[in-house]
């Protein structure tokens, strides 16, 4: 596998740069920090009046010509001098890799083993990192010692906010700051309300389908499109390799779900698992630089019985492997009983807990059940546990919601976890509409994150029904990217309206290649405009396929404006004759009538 | 043109039909009412386990493979005996056609004129109707007057409501039924907020682009997606002769802004317009049957200097005209310094008022500000005075509106305007993703529908940037049903739910057959669903791509039902043992702990 093999957005960037060759556009840049390899990466849009717009980018340095990628040796550790130099971690020789870990051990079926030995990763050897002699290696653990540590300062200039309130709301569980000490290639982000709203896009193959390659080039592509994490759920074969490959190369926080690894690793046998395999997983993944494990740890034995009568029983696929567990061997679910030893693996190499809602609602006939907030309960006593081991820690949330549900999920969740970030599924709004489930859900999204959710998990358009592809993940992440951005601006989040501001301003002026490039997604907003109007002074044109050149709104507002002065005021002189003529005529044609 | 030129959704139904030859999938059916030609069209949905689902359905008779539909003579005349029965209506000679309505007057410009004869609708010779003797015809008098029309008791079977419901809510002015007596055509739907959420569709071509036939298959196909009216907003050439064929093949209202087509008389000078050539053009319009006509009449005179300071100044074209129509002249606007003239037109026909938004704000920074709301207040009086000529009326609402900023909007509207509908464009929620405002707008359209909003105006993927083509109208119509049936849910609507419920018991049993069939778009729900396994078994398979074959969680919700019994009572029983050992043993594994 080659850069050839994956076309990253690298190649692709460069390619519009040589050939635009103007000044205007687009191009990565950075704010320097307190230290010369403290550098934030922006994507700064440069407008043709001469102003710019600085906005937050997760593209990684696939985006910056000047930096050499290659997908075979993974990107350049830039945590690795920070994460050294606190001293409080080790490197060891580490669980050794085996073929079950690829999910070959039980199978002999043709699906299982690699295609092709150019699989495995080929960078940098490596050793795994951990906490040395018992020290508390996590950001939440330097939060509460008062620490701001670079990641924080990296991620209040990313916020644009001091360094102080992202270490406070860290220590105070409000934030995550996912960051696995095996995973030095981050550009460091936070999840929390007080931050922008963050958006998950899930990658990952099955038993059915898709490649290494694929899953590589999907992540490299949802963080260009805004991804801020992204949750590889691979359930076919390769499941460690492809990992290794998509950690290797991500410039974002990864989060997995250890159980459906260790299911591959029994088979898929659920009754299968024991808390050995599942302990030596997360082990495996931590050691690979996992950033975040979504662990489904509130399905109690008790909590079973409460989905029975539900429309559509349990639909997490973790839920169901750990209910399925529980009912098996009748008794309370390894993954609780265990939490305790959990929360110190976790601790030792700062993975971040997503505790998973596996009772979650399938449909909106089941929205906030008895199952569903009997969990979230669980949940929020979890979330306590965990801090006490200095375990950084999120809430994952529904699912299938009717609008009029959705608030109850925040503010509850809110209180019993005592703030500790949400992160939620959609929720859908409506269960009727297979193909486009990235827009029932976000809807409730958009409108979940406002009331304080933190961070957005995105739905595809081929939920329900089949696996992503590139398109089906860029459609998924441009659709939660708006919920998220428009959440911001509900939310009053300092600076969030400056780009809507700018891409208005540049509207209602017809500088068209100035709204293309401040646009989500400025290749599809250009090409849209090309179809009914493609010829290149079109661009410059005051007017659009609209109206046409004979009419339009926004040159007569233009033409108000100039026509009397400008301002409101010089307008309002102009027309302050007629105004008092107006007035001395009643100032109404028609008076109201109460009918 | 023919009917091969203009492929309307009658020949590929038929086409769908007989390849399938099956007697699961969905039909047109028909609910009786008390006379025999009053039946109500439905959607009924037989599934693979005996049931059927009945759905709303506004695709007209090109769904009916017993109806005989013809473009070139337009749909039967439905509602034509029940107009003639009432007696209070006469045909007359109208008012000529003349060259300057389909805009070749004031030009010599190769747009001008018809680009063939055969574009004149060749069908049934017919002369237009008004009210006879100055009696009162509009469904608001009748209902006034204690009348349950045919119209009413058609939408009462439509809605699931009684008849009498139906005629309360239109007399007390919070629900309209557009229906003009030239529009024979319809069948009767219902605008307010005591029933469904409904959705227009807008088609119409530009000065730049689109033809006759393309706007007849644009609103067959909105319609047959589910949109509940179509307004037709041409600008361009052929402005009559488009809509003439448009209202002759139209089974739901048609609804139009008169202001563009007398713009195009006077060659696009707004400062030579006059009362005389809008007042011409509104009964040309009536005369031809369009059932709801936006009037911009709140644009008023000391309200232009509002906008001054405005980020994107008057984005509305209508409200632009009268704007510059106003500043021009240095007069009041001559919509409301006749609306009272224009109330005696529209009442004469049953034309219905769609108050028009001329102030909306166009972007995030102008949402709710003084021209926006003094505007709404206008509004208000001139509804108040509409009802007073028996005038349905109903409101439109913007526009630009960030989520925090919407219920205002909805709350003011429903309290100065007596509850009249509110008739909302989105509101998009941010103004940053050119090429997916259906999105940002879908987002605020399902949160104003939850909290009143009778009708939400789609927006489609071109917004800004082109004029929809008709994959376009499908995305926008699609986008817009998911957020009338979402708000639909979260108010609670009677029998909204059935509809979800169906699809999810269908998820949940893997009835693929029935989840494609009941979804808002089956064959991209089908089509997606085939991507990854495109092979028939898959159809019946107890699983998907997403999981693979061999573990899936709906299977093991059913397990976990089928082994424990069934009910939740069966397995509390099962599990009951266990439970009391976990019980006597304190019942938790952690104690909660604050930390």
């Amino acid at each position: 596998m080659t850069n050839k093999d994956v076309r990253t957005p690298a190649s692709v960037q460069g390619e519009q740069s040589q050939e635009a060759g103007q000044s205007i556009g687009w191009h990565k840049a950075y704010i320097e920090g307190s230290r010369p390899d403290l550098r934030v990466p922006v994507r700064r849009v440069h407008l043709t009046n001469g102003q710019s717009v600085t906005l937050y980018d997760t593209s990684g340095p696939y985006t910056d010509p000047l930096a050499q990628t290659d997908v075979r040796r993974g990107l350049a550790p830039l945590r690795e001098n920070w994460i050294t130099a606190r001293g409080d971690t080790e490197e060891y020789a580490g669980r050794p890799v085996r073929p079950e870990d690829d999910g070959i051990k039980h199978t002999s079926s043709p699906r299982g083993g690699l295609r092709n030995l150019d699989a495995v990763f080929p960078g940098r050897p490596r050793q795994p990192r951990r906490s040395r002699d018992g020290k508390a290696v996590t950001q939440l653990a330097y939060a509460r010692r008062g620490e701001i540590t670079p990641e924080m300062e990296f991620v209040a200039l990313r916020e644009n906010v001091s360094p102080e309130v992202v270490r406070e709301e860290i220590a105070a569980g409000r934030a995550v700051l996912p960051a696995n000490v095996n995973h030095p290639e981050i550009e460091p982000m936070i999840i929390g309300k007080r931050f922008l709203v963050k958006v998950n896009a899930n990658i990952g193959n099955s038993a059915v389908t898709s490649s290494i390659e694929e899953e590589v080039e999907k992540m490299t592509w949802a963080t260009r499109w805004g991804a801020d994490t992204v949750m590889d759920l691979s359930t076919g074969r390769n499941i460690h390799t492809t990992r290794e490959w998509v950690l290797r190369n991500s410039p974002v926080p990864i989060g997995t779900v250890p159980l459906y690894q260790a299911l591959e690793k029994v088979d898929g046998k659920a009754e299968e698992l024991t808390w050995e395999i599942y302990k030596d997983t997360v082990i495996e993944q931590a050691e690979q630089g996992v950033d975040y494990m979504t662990v489904h740890a509130g399905v109690r034995l008790p909590y079973v019985p409460l989905t029975a009568n539900r429309k559509t029983g349990i639909v997490s696929r973790g839920g169901s492997i750990m209910a399925a567990w529980c009912l098996a061997h009748h008794k309370e679910s390894f993954l609780y009983e265990h939490f305790e030893e959990l929360c110190e693996i976790l601790a030792a190499y700062d993975v971040t807990y997503s505790l998973g809602d596996g009772l979650r609602p399938g449909s909106i006939a089941d929205a906030n059940d008895e199952a569903q907030f009997a969990e979230l309960r669980t949940l929020g006593e979890l979330g306590r546990i965990a801090r006490r081991f200095n375990v950084q820690t999120m809430i994952e949330g529904p699912g299938h919601v009717p609008m009029h549900k959705i608030k109850e999920n925040i503010d509850l969740q809110q209180e019993i976890c005592d703030e500790a970030p949400f992160y939620t599924l959609g929720p859908l709004t409506t269960d009727i509409a297979p193909a486009y489930d990235h827009i029932t859900s976000g809807i409730g999204a958009a409108m979940i994150a406002w009331w304080g959710t933190a961070m957005l998990c995105y739905v595809t358009p081929k939920e329900h029904l089949g696996l992503p592809n590139r398109d089906d993940v860029k459609t998924g992440v441009i659709t939660y990217k708006i919920a998220a951005h428009a959440a911001d601006l509900a939310k009053g989040h300092p600076g969030a309206q400056a780009w809507d501001d700018a891409l208005s301003d540049a509207r209602f002026e017809f500088r068209w290649e100035d709204q293309f490039n401040l646009a989500l997604d400025p290749d599809t907003a250009r090409d849209f405009h090309d179809e009914t109007l493609p010829a290149e002074p079109a661009k410059t044109a005051h007017f659009c396929s609209m109206c046409g050149p004979k009419f339009c709104s926004m040159k007569i507002s233009q033409d108000i404006r100039r026509e009397h002065g400008g301002s409101r005021e010089q307008i309002e002189e102009g027309m302050a004759q007629k105004s008092r003529e107006f007035a001395e005529a009643g100032n109404r044609v028609y008076l109201p009538i109460a009918d």
